[in-house]
């Protein structure tokens, strides 16, 4: 058995939950609560991460881009974390940083990389201060909170009727795919490992047969619910199914799940959000304590992601009656260039 | 980078080759040149293995089980090596060895582990003397030199017509596919890695189109050619795509190499020499250096090996005009039940 600095002693792994849990919101009552307003806080992601990525889909579909800047990090962490070095001279330009841990101390003085710093981060431009890392909390408050500054168009990703459905579907996603991938791939003990294997392909069974005369997982447009399953489904394929070792099948072998995964690829907002460059390096070259080697492996070949899904033939529309799907991206969305592997 | 017990300072995978290249054949000349006798040799294999594969493939097709009698050692090698820790008391009933480096000192008391000590064996029985680990020697040995003591119906696998086209394509799967998978899987470096990755796919893409209409890879009828790919074709999907990062697409993914593996694993003398639970244990908790959990992945499932595969359409005949299949297994390959992971 190898030690691994993401299992515990029983072998199984262990995620840290959001720990700064205030909300941006329309109309803010306590001292947990900060205004939202266009040009005050810094979202900041890594293109590698499922968790960060929810966001970044969610503030394209909003058209929250110009009232929210970005930032993205490189997909490599060293020992201080995140760091900004895909920027110029390795500083956010905004900000100042060059590792996101500047705004977790900045927030509290005790909060360093050993108590966990995470992404999706946003941090309040004029003092960089960290204001949540709540990532489940700020997908819904982006969709609601926001609204004075969404654009036209933009959907309702967790319509009131629709709320209790959406987080029933969303707890036993979280548990059995987007954290069940974790567990699979950091489990250090046999056991471990198939406990959380027989979990994720169950559930995967059960959304695949959802998903067999339905579009989307809850009503007949997007919600935060296809978001969420979403952002694992991308990177299935090309890292959990090796690297995690969720090797039952590929997801391009699930009959439904894979046209379904493809129809939000080519939805606008979703495939333009996604880096595998970024996803398959970090994952291969950080987790040196599953790949020694780092070698970062070249397949699969992701044009398969546009071959046509004729999901649309169920019905539903991604966007509801009087939504529009996003512009499309005006440029890249990252600074730089792939780095040269 | 990790370092690697593997590779070579240029982050290259290097294959030892065969040290003991004496021969067993029907009318022997020299000092290098052993007599095929019934009741002499002792194959010894490791299931796991795609080069002993290929013997115990061959025994079978020639109906050889009477004449040469087999061991089968533990997928999991020790510091000492291939042992024979199946067998009752950890030894070998027939040779008495614990290890096979034994066979290895009985024959070069300079030659143990450190020196290399592969499967397959072929081990004198009465003198416990290494004869010969020569893989690719000993299957061509087997189908020609043993015909006296071949079952009726045994068929030609390397046919005088033939052999320029059989080395020709073996030539090229040997440094593409057979050791093409290690160098990619071992390698240490991205650039060698991504080098054996290229040159394995290339060469699995040319002998897909040549299968496209034709049922076997050399003339109409199973050759050493088809052993030779088959035994890394039937452990792609359960260890190389994977554990060696060859992902491109799954064997399972090919239009024709995929039914055509189907079509030999369905054939008398190639699925029931399979033992998936010895090959994914050997690779996975054998190979620290690139899986330090050494947790062995549960999928793929391997009942889609008995799916149908239509080749026979193409026309030509597993055996010839002449042959026939061998006889149904009457028991287990190994001694021993599957062990508890």
């Amino acid at each position: 058995m190898g030690n691994s600095p993401y299992a515990d002693s029983s072998g199984s792994f262990r995620r840290q939950g959001p720990r700064f849990a205030d909300r941006i919101v329309a109309e803010p009552s306590g001292d947990d609560q900060w205004p939202a307003e266009p040009d005050r806080y810094r979202l900041v992601v890594s293109l590698a991460c499922p968790w960060a990525h929810r966001s970044l889909i969610v503030r394209r579909l909003m058209g929250l881009e110009d009232a929210i800047s970005l930032a993205i990090v490189d997909p490599l962490q060293d020992d201080r974390s995140w760091r900004f070095t895909l920027d110029e001279d390795g500083a956010d330009p905004v900000l100042g940083y060059r590792y996101l841990e500047e705004a977790y101390l900045a927030r509290d003085p005790d909060h360093g990389t050993e108590n966990g710093v995470s992404v999706p981060a946003l941090v309040e431009e004029s003092t960089g201060l960290l204001v949540t890392n709540d990532y489940p909390q700020i997908t819904i408050d982006l969709g609601i909170e926001w609204a004075k500054y969404q654009r036209p168009g933009a959907p309702t990703l967790y319509p009131e009727g629709l709320r209790e459905e959406i987080d029933a579907v969303n707890e036993g996603v979280f548990h059995d795919v987007n954290n069940g991938v974790y567990k699979a791939g950091f489990a250090t003990k046999q056991a471990r490992y198939e406990e959380a294997y027989a979990a994720l392909f169950a559930r995967l069974d059960e959304l695949d047969e959802r998903l067999e005369d339905q579009r989307y997982l809850v009503g007949d447009h997007i919600t935060e619910a296809d978001i969420r399953l979403f952002t694992t489904l991308v990177r299935f394929d090309a890292v959990y199914h090796g690297h995690f070792k969720c090797n039952r099948q590929k997801l391009a072998e699930f009959a439904n799940l894979w046209p379904y995964a493809r129809d939000l690829y080519q939805t606008p907002g979703f495939g333009d959000t996604v880096d595998f460059d970024h996803i398959k390096r970090h994952y291969h070259q950080v987790h040196t304590s599953i790949n020694p080697t780092q070698i970062v492996p070249l397949g699969p070949e992701p044009s398969v992601w546009l071959e046509p899904h004729h999901r649309e033939e169920l019905g539903g529309s991604p966007f509801g009656a009087d939504g529009t799907p996003p512009e499309p991206l005006d440029g890249p969305l990252r600074p730089l260039p792939p780095l040269d592997m």
